[in-house]
């Protein structure tokens, strides 16, 4: 047929936020798969785990023991990428240019109790996760440019440790990808009036297409651009630029859309779902940026079942991202899903 | 210490060819691995398997039959990616852009050897697959802006069939990743009047830290920006800017280096190393550009042995590329390694 469908036919889709593309090819969803399956995480745990280095009490790997916390924890990543001391040097040279970099690298226990995640913590307990991304902002955007809160969730996500548990690293220069996130944000209010994002979730909300989950403040969408598969994008619905600039309102919305947006991943392949995520906003370089939108993103593997993932190599690591369903097919089963935690069903 | 150790200091690294930046934190190699442990694949085969859908006279999934070839072989990618026969159109939103792609995706099977892969084949049959390399370039770039050669080798880089084997994907646009190495290198040359690659090569050759492998005509070095943990650059001694316009010595040369870079790495950790690998040269655009130097990349995903391997995730994902030793500890690694298979020794 001469008549373009988005669910047959090759296509690029461009995503403005980093000026780069993604090839869509929806039909390849339908090649059969026979190549590597991946072994599903235990999804039952005990409430504590003497052996774990993030339970309570416990001791870590280099002889620190942890408080008896009952809420979320905070502490120095045992082996961390980013480190404060680190003599300041670079050099110039086009074909060899190099800097050092001063950081910190922190973990966040997100609660105490070894067996859960974050669709099985209590509203009060999500705002307390909420609260601890503030503070832990608010007090590194002090001394760093840049503060990244993430979770690499699952084994298949290079997490070595089922504890609920997340990243906090700080440092002095903003990364590529969020500087690419910078730029593109600058340029588009430079061209075109308004905030990229602000002006993206608003047209999002009005077509409703792409959207997953929403409450009043804040919207969760499969990006137009998304590049793996059930990739999802949290957007605010009100200006905000940085996590630290969120009101109490703000953050219990928040944690009540966190909640619903994990317990769609779960409820998907019926699996604690793996996934990294992670917030962008403005620097904490004491400047407005009101072309900044706050945002967090979540890029799940998982392509087929709880087994089968999505591999991002060869043609998308030598060329560009490639994906085998819509964006629109995404959040449409997304959407469909129950809104009660598979667990707690029935 | 108050001296910058790049074996001890976190610092970033600038990526000339493509504008972005990696962290290198060396120490992090330190920290013991209690994550997730890969599965090996099966090391020995039958060279010649009923049931793979790439072996001589066997039926593929679509119910073609291949030919009982004795050499390579071409065939078009039953799932393909890209299609010939896609209706052309585009949007011109700026935050909902997209244009339909046309092109094509072909599957190159190296052997018709079930057993093999490329350390294994003999100098002639390492010909072939580049001759077959250069004829389809040459056949795809009549039609297309852009040929990408690429081979995802092992289950953990998503390739489903061990049948040695790479792929072919052609199309109208410049991807993603090869738009900004254009970009790159033409402002290069616009700046400082050389050829980026070509001036890079020269240093390297020169300061020898970074080489692994090379001869006459070619030259594999761990680049100064390596972003996997033995990720390497393979480039020519000479002014060449695309595939189809190497001569049958440089061919040859080119098979050469091939059999000595794949056989230090599966001699690494002993196994049959994991990898995609792909090139990239000047568009086939009917131009010169002698800003453009033909290249392949190796992007292997091990790190500490046969079964653990470096997560790009989380920081990675969400803000940049991280690597865990430094880009000369690798390369002297991987020049250390005996140049005999490990399969031939002893
Ligand atoms: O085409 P194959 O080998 O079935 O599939 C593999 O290579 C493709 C191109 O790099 C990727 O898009 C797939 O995710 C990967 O599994
Ligand atoms: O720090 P972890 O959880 O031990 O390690 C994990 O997250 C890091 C930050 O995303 C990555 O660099 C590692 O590759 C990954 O395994």
């Amino acid at each position: 047929s001469s008549i373009f469908d988005p669910t047959e036919h090759p296509h690029r889709r461009y995503n403005p936020l980093i000026d780069e593309w993604v090839l869509v090819s929806p039909h390849r969803a339908k090649r059969p798969w026979q190549g590597q399956v991946e072994t599903i995480d235990e999804d039952s745990r005990p409430s504590y785990d003497p052996g774990c280095f993030l339970c309570p009490g416990n001791t870590r790997i280099n002889g620190e023991v942890n408080e008896k916390y009952t809420n979320t924890f905070v502490f120095s990543n045992d082996f961390a990428a980013l480190k404060q001391d680190t003599p300041k040097t670079s050099t110039d040279d086009p074909l060899f240019k190099m800097a050092t970099e001063q950081g910190e690298s922190r973990v966040i226990c997100f609660s105490p109790d070894h067996s859960k995640t974050l669709p099985q913590l209590t509203q009060q307990e999500l705002i307390s996760v909420v609260d601890t991304w503030q503070s832990q902002c608010h007090e590194l955007g002090k001394q760093y440019n840049w503060v990244q809160v993430f979770e690499n969730k699952g084994s298949m996500m290079g997490c070595s440790n089922p504890h609920p548990h997340g990243q906090i690293w700080a440092q002095d220069q903003l990364p590529t990808l969020v500087n690419k996130k910078h730029q593109a944000q600058q340029a588009y209010m430079a061209t075109h009036g308004g905030n990229l994002l602000q002006d993206y979730a608003a047209k999002e909300v009005q077509n409703n297409e792409r959207v997953v989950v929403s409450n009043d403040d804040w919207l969760v969408v499969v990006p137009y651009w998304a590049a793996w598969p059930f990739e999802t994008l949290l957007l605010p619905r009100f200006a905000v630029s940085r996590m630290t600039e969120l009101n109490s309102q703000q953050k219990s919305s928040l944690a009540d859309i966190i909640k619903q947006i994990t317990i769609k991943y779960d409820n998907l392949f019926n699996c604690s779902f793996p996934y990294s995520m992670g917030w962008h906003g403005a620097p904490y370089d004491e400047q407005t940026h009101p072309y900044w939108t706050l945002h967090a993103s979540f890029l799940p593997p998982l392509l087929r079942s709880a087994t089968v993932r999505k591999f991002m190599v060869g043609y998308e690591m030598m060329a560009e991202a490639q994906r085998d369903l819509t964006p629109e097919q995404a959040a449409s089963r997304l959407r469909d899903l129950s809104d009660v935690h598979y667990k707690d069903q029935k």
